[in-house]
């Protein structure tokens, strides 16, 4: 059994008005930082994989995502695995 | 001038309680995904920077991270950029 740490990031459709992210662009703007434009916010999920291998851990993620992280309708998911390397003695 | 994507996340420290992930580890537990755990909930942010060069658009997100994006008290920032290559005639 392998242990992953998956990163995991939830957005809004393009097509969808990002409310939140327009109203930190306004206050990015009144802070005197015009350079930064198009704020989107979204969710990041951060968890602990236990599978036996890379293929089984990525369904696992994804699963997830489906189910409970992000809405289908109008939310968009990523995510990338990383393999934790165990130090010290496993059992 | 040229225009990046900054891809931002923020989560809380490592040394303080995540109420909201702990309830959706749970929540994955009852829907009968035990190898998930150690859930963490933050945000990710995506914004559009102009800056001349990539040192300065750092800079600009590093300082829009600290005034607004994120509470240093509590949380932890990390990004990355990725420059956006133009697709046609530019001015």
């Amino acid at each position: 059994m392998k242990t992953y740490t998956a990163h995991v990031t939830v957005s809004l459709r393009r097509a969808i008005l990002d409310v939140q992210g327009k109203t930190v662009e306004r206050a990015l703007h009144s802070l005197h930082m015009p350079a930064l434009s198009n704020v989107r916010i979204g969710k990041y999920v951060e968890l602990t994989v236990q599978a036996p291998d890379e293929d089984r851990a990525r369904e696992l993620v994804d699963d997830a995502c489906k189910k409970l992280l992000s809405n289908p309708v109008m939310e968009d998911y990523s995510f990338r695995l990383e393999e934790r390397v165990a130090s010290g003695a496993v059992a």
